[in-house]
This record gives structure tokens, sequence and C-alpha cells, in this order.
């Protein structure tokens, strides 16, 4: 039996290269969207709207009566209740509740894989990369790894995530893609040391600069610390069940 | 005094995100057109015209009275004398002569990198990498290593030879840069078994696939096999004269 095929996109501006229908995408922002998704729903979160608009994040949040939360340049925007930070979303506050989620990179991408046609959308982070991994293996689909990036742009934890998957899952798929080969390969050079890697990347200056976030974002790359498969049914992210 | 400023570019989609004015942009298609083009000027071929056009490559070969070359899925044009090789452009057949190449992923990033504005355009091989670095480090000015890819996707070859020139000129620029980063590592962490790991790389099945032309990629991964600097005037690629 033929294995279905697995490709790594490295930015959304390539996504539309792909015929993804039929298939399944993983989204992936490490910093922070997809890894504070895994936490939200691991600490019983009901369900969570991404949404890319402020203003519609305030309107969803109060007819739903639910949280609300979402940062700029690493503070809370003002009219929302909580930023986007993993810790945030601490079992007594979330558990039970919906939370709408307003975020750049990670939400444009969910929207983008819906618009050309993905059969399913999962998210994906360090926090939860077993659970992605069952997923994907158990789905028999062509998959998808898609990286969020930063404004279209390559980053790099993100990309390592998508070789943290390469790492275990190649077997089992017919792999012909070169941002695929490099993924499984970086991740293989750094997986001993990506807590001290990813300090050299850019997004972790960046928002490190806005804030002293490191023990937020060291723990976005602790392997399985929120064991769910987050997917999206089209409006929201659920946990799936298995 | 800061340093200027360097950026690997993945893909020519991406190429847009960044503000090139000012700036030189490297164009980087290893298999094969920014090889064809060193090897075929450091062989006394006087100018290269490259267009991503058929019929105008057939038209302006006519007009000038010059060579015509291009190659589709591995075979010569239709009513173009010869193909996308480094080895057809020998010194008996290119020398004093001027060359109409058509390509279609090294010729489109000269004319989009044209078109957003960049101040100088240079293009990059293995086989004139010693040329490259030099004249980048000498320029003063801020960098953008641009891969061609393949039909706008990600691939390794590009990737590496912005690696290549990363190994050697980092100390020389200001560098925040995910991509640079990933590309210069995967770059060192090969260096020494390029010819290999290169047959690894989807564009080698590619190309090989059509034609047995393993010799012809190889030496595209030669470095310094053709140490000239190939520089487009807004119109023809002429060496560059230092």
């Amino acid at each position: 039996m033929n294995k279905p095929n697995l490709f790594t996109i490295i930015t959304p501006r390539l996504l539309d290269l792909y015929d993804i229908q039929n298939s399944v995408v993983v989204v992936i922002d490490v910093f922070r969207a997809t890894s504070s998704i895994a936490v939200a729903l691991h600490r019983g979160c009901k369900a969570i709207y991404p949404v890319d608009d402020v203003e519609y994040c305030k309107k969803l949040a109060a007819e739903l009566n639910a949280l609300s939360a979402g940062e700029q340049d690493g503070k809370i925007i003002p009219g929302l209740q909580y930023g986007n930070s993993p810790s945030d979303f601490k079992a007594e506050l979330v558990a039970d509740k919906e939370l709408v989620l307003t975020t750049t990179n990670g939400t444009k991408l969910i929207h983008l894989a819906l618009k050309l046609g993905a059969q399913e959308i999962i998210t994906g982070s360090f926090v939860n990369l077993s659970a992605v991994v069952d997923y994907i293996i158990k789905s028999n689909k062509n998959i998808y790894l898609c990286c969020a990036g930063w404004k279209n742009r390559f980053n790099l934890e993100d990309f390592l995530f998508a070789g943290a998957v390469l790492d275990v899952v190649e077997k089992n798929f017919t792999i012909q893609c070169d941002s695929s080969l490099a993924a499984k390969q970086m991740y293989q050079l750094h997986k001993n040391n990506l807590k001290q890697f990813i300090q050299l990347t850019t997004h972790w200056h960046r928002l490190n600069s806005y804030n002293n976030v490191a023990e937020d974002l060291l723990l976005c790359v602790t392997p399985d610390f929120a064991p769910v498969l987050p997917k999206y049914d089209g409006v929201k992210l659920i946990q799936n069940q298995t």
C-alpha cells in the first residue's frame, strides 16, 4: 500500500502552492498561539475561537459570555482580559469556560487552511507533540505541516517543531520535500540542546525584548506538557476525543 | 561603524516582505541558471540576456544575432539552439558571443528584484562562490541572498549556497534572520559531504529523472569552477570588472 504524502510548508505564503484538499493541515505557531491553545484546552477550556480582529474578539466574547485574550507587542490588547501566554491560562481561570483568542500569525493560517479546502485542521506545538504524531499516523491522509512564521517570514521555532514531528513519523509517510529534509536535520542537530538553541531565534529576542518572558517561551518548547489534540471545526478549536 | 544587514530569502514569494532598495540582491539558482550564467561568462560569453518567455527569447536572439538557450523538462525547447546546462556553454561556442537564456525560476527572480527596486543584482552559485563573497563584503551595502527555489517552493541547493556564503561572511554583517541561521547550519553540516548530500534533494531527482545529468549537477556545486561575478545592468548580465 502506498504511504500518504507529507510536506512541510515553511510560511503561510507558500500554502497555496500545494493541493491541501482531502488532507490534514497541522497549524504550527510555537511562540505562542498553538502552545497557548493546547495548554488552555488541557486545563479544561471547553472551546477556543481563534479570530484575527480585535473588535470582533471583544464582540464575540461578549455574545458568548466567554473569556477574551490577545496581545500586541507583548502587552494585553486594551479591552481584552488576558494575554497570549500559556501561563495566563490557569485551570482555575479557563476550566469549563470558552475563550476567544486573537492572534496574528496562527489564526490567519487556520483561516487560510480552511479557505484553501483542508479537510481537517489541527494545531501543534512541542507541548502536544505526541498527540499530533499519534493523530497524523492514524489518519492515513496526506499531511501538511504548516509553519505560521512571523508576518509570513520563516521562523525557526515552527520549523523545528515540524522537524520534531518528522523525526518520529518519517517512516510512515512518503516524503519528497526539501523543507521536510531540512526541518528534520535541523531538529536532529538541536534536539538535545533545544532550550538553549531556541534562544538564538529572532522571535525569542523579539518577544523577550517586550517583556521578560523566557520562562513562558521555554514552556512552549517543553514536549508533551499539554497532551491534547486541538481540532478546528470551522469555527472553534476543541479537544479531539479519540 | 554599524555593519550592513544581511538576510536570506528562501523563496521569491517572500521577497516583497523586505525593503530591498539601496541593497545588493544575490539571485541564487544553483540548478542550473546561475551556474550556467557564471560558466558561460567565464568562458568568454560577452553578455547574457535572461528572459522568461520562449517566443521573446527566439525573437531577441534573432535581432541580436545571439545564441539562444533554454530547457523544459530536461529537453532543449524547440526553436532554441542549446539547453540550460553549464557544460553546453563551451568556450569555442560562447566566446565573444551574446546569449539569450530562458529559464523559469532564476530569470523571474532577477526581474522581480529589479521591479522591487534592488540597487544592484548579481547572481551566485557554488561555481562563483568566492567572487560573490568578495563582492558583497566590499560593497558595504545591505545584502539579500535570494533563493530562486522551484516554482516558488523552498529548495535545498539554493539554501545551501546561501549557507556557504554565510559561512564566510558572517562576521562582516549584522544578521538577525532565522533563514540565515538555518542556512548556515545546514551548510556547515554538509560542507564536507556536499556532493553526496545534494543527491538527496528533490530537484536533483527531478532533473536526473529527465536525463542522466548527474555530472552536470555536480559541476554546479563545485566551488569556484567559474570565478566571475555576473552583474545585471537592467537588461543583460555581464561580467563585473573590478
